[in-house]
């Protein structure tokens, strides 16, 4: 357990839970209903896709930038980061997302907080056909993370935080019609909290986990496959993989460090 | 017959297929009608923009993400591919076009399936005016897929995904009040398979083959001419060129290969 | 006062002058209402974001960029730059914004010039709910910009300039039906001095200050700090920390010059 | 006169002349009126931009992907290219825009072509105000190219391409409404020509020159000066600063071709 010595480490924390606030923060409340009139799709996507690509550019070097428990249980899957790591990670994204969802619902007046922005299933959508595309919305996500963040890959990428915010835009110009698009549990979580309403709230949950599994699975064992023997996998798993060292500038033991200095 | 037994060359054969797959699903899916009014343009451009960039990020290094037939044409006909990985890949597009309209087709309410987004000519538009916009509409984005991708360059090119798909949406801002914007043989097949209407279906073939024909054959002979002799570009169009070593992290061999560790 | 005889440093304050003198002629003059009916928040906010990464491409490495008040005192509070600097370039914000405000003034036709696209609390919204959703939008913003100007990094950062302006393209998105996104308090200054309008302009000063002062100061001391001295701190607040030499190309003393080459 | 016997400097020109043929065509035919309403200004904007983005990634490093005569124009003032070079490269444009909106004109229907998305001043717009508001769209653009081309910078510049795309984009949001955002004497002699509409035409090249060279002198000499004599600024003009070799990849003499390949 040298993690939870690790200054490193809690900063990592510390920055899932105020990213994935400020992330919620915005995306909730740029889809909030001002004006008669129906949702604007585009700028609610855009909203969500520039919030991810800047918090990205912020926090991606200190805590790789998950703010999202279903990716977070994508590169435990995969064997990138230990359990410890990913339980605080995933309670910090969802304290922050409350948290957010909190704040917002203080700053705005209450004629316009509605059902502040909750997923619901548009009607006509299925219970099967609105966690279906829950999964397809996340799969083709995880699958930009895995890419974009792969250390053996260099060349004409660009930006990554940009590369992972259109696709995130991606996912709402498609999910929004279908289940408001949830793609987040820590986003689907923390409007269910405040308004508690948890109607079909599973839906948000399971498609979620299931696509991040698939799209991770997928990138790291068939589509551009990792050499990594078992024993290797358990060690990071375990967390007892290389200790890291005190110091942002020196941390280069842990993956998810190498995986965030490559951001 | 080497690239036959290539894990490589299987895995890249798969990513077009899985990649198709996604881009089809969202692009249509985010191109169906759910409110009334006239089609939001903009939206639907940037939804087959940012699905293209998000894919070519995902799997740029696998296959070189072409994910459009005419697209593995231009490279054919340019030499910079064995015309056994062309015939693959092609079906490989059309079979992953159709799976994710039929994936669509599955998760959509009836009422809201329409034509599926099937392109056809505007009121208006001659069969010769929409074949001509298609050639122009695919010119500059293999155009840009030519340049983006030149192993040759280097300097502020930022990400190739993006600017790939910027191309893209550009294409459907024009040619969507034209022809519905195909550009992709791949994208127009698979509505057309599933809704069985094949009417003036030719104009989406044969449109964007020659358009990416000579956007390709004008990179590469006018405007930035490779230095390659005859026998190494027949040597590339039957596989004989280099083979191809198992494992992603080895693979330099093949100039499609050489091309996608470059993306 | 080294500074004051040099040219790099002049050059530094003409470019902050001009260019906030340009980013708010556009970014006013894209709000104005030209047609009935509501905002389109959506094209706005890519104005003002686009203006101000056309702006940090044009002049980042001349004098970093900062045009806005705000942006410039969350550098200093962070020890990032002098004194001296910082109140030249606050003056040359002010003096900027207002230049350009008066031009827009000046091509616009009357009927079109309203209240020249002032900042003002929408209705419903309290003065405190006004200062913390200001405090937010700036926050995302400055944290964005510590991150993606920080030297210490490397990797897949894609155009920090980009970067810089789509956080204020969310933050207009969010921000416009709140406050009206001030975000700058030089942006909010101008069509104020030039309505003679100063109704709550306090909250655009008070807000944006706070917002940066918590922004820098998590990112240098809690997300990602750096280990520097009192006494390295002091000597750049007074601006006795290097002496910067003559002449763009060999300017690589001054801590401010060092992250500007690195944009 | 070496440059008349090089192959690269009429590949360039070619380059020029196919690159705003394209350019026009795609421009232009994103502004006609297919729907009743107003314009939509995002709409188009986008178009504009995204077009010369995917035009600079692909021609870039070939000619400079001027395609604008006032560009050519600051770059000739600011002494970066040879007065022969630039006549053929204005001459290569201007064919290239008349081109491109004649094949623009064919492929639409009659009753969709209008004035051809020609440049007029809006109502209420003086022809001072028309101009100094082009002036202005010019120079912030310019400005963005010098410095995104400048291959004295290096660091977080992600795409020359986008950015200067992205100014485009941002002069027509603002433009739009005033003049129709001209910013490019071949853009706006295209549709004046095809229509034979001559009124006001002046204001689209007095305009973008003068802003043009504004933002050209003011990088080069105020912000960020290049420090190079006068005779070497004169050989470069007269063109014999250095021979250009054949052939694209040995290239390395001219100082247009330098900044080319730094793209």
């Amino acid at each position: 357990m040298w993690e939870f010595r690790s200054m490193t480490f809690w900063r990592a924390v510390f920055a899932e839970f105020f990213a994935t606030m400020i992330f919620v923060f915005f995306g909730l409340g740029s889809s909030l209903r001002w004006t008669p009139g129906p949702l604007n799709v585009l700028q609610i996507a855009l909203a969500f896709g520039l919030a991810f690509a800047t918090l990205v550019q912020s926090v991606g070097h200190i805590s790789g930038a998950h703010l999202n428990p279903a990716v977070t249980f994508a590169f435990l899957i995969g064997s990138q980061m230990s359990l410890f790591r990913a339980v605080f990670y995933i309670a910090a994204q969802l304290l922050g997302a409350v948290a957010g969802a909190a704040i917002l619902y203080g700053v705005t007046p209450p004629t316009i907080r509605g059902n502040m922005a909750l997923n619901t299933l548009r009607p006509g959508v299925s219970l099967g056909q609105g966690t279906t595309v829950e999964i397809f919305l996340t799969l083709q996500y995880v699958l930009c993370v895995f890419a974009t963040t792969d250390e053996r890959r260099n060349g004409r990428l660009g930006s990554a935080a940009l590369a992972i915010g259109f696709s995130i835009t991606l996912g709402h110009l498609f999910g929004m019609y279908y289940t408001g698009a949830g793609m987040n549990p820590a986003r689907s979580f923390a409007p269910a909290a405040i308004t508690r309403n948890f109607l079909n709230h599973w839906v948000y949950w399971v498609g979620p986990i299931i696509g991040a599994t698939i799209g991770g699975l997928a990138y790291d064992f068939i589509l551009f496959p990792r050499m990594r023997g078992l024993s290797d996998r358990l060690a990071i798993l375990k967390g007892t993989h290389t200790p890291e060292p005190e110091g942002p500038q020196e941390s280069r033991g842990d993956p998810i460090e190498l995986k965030t200095q490559s951001l």
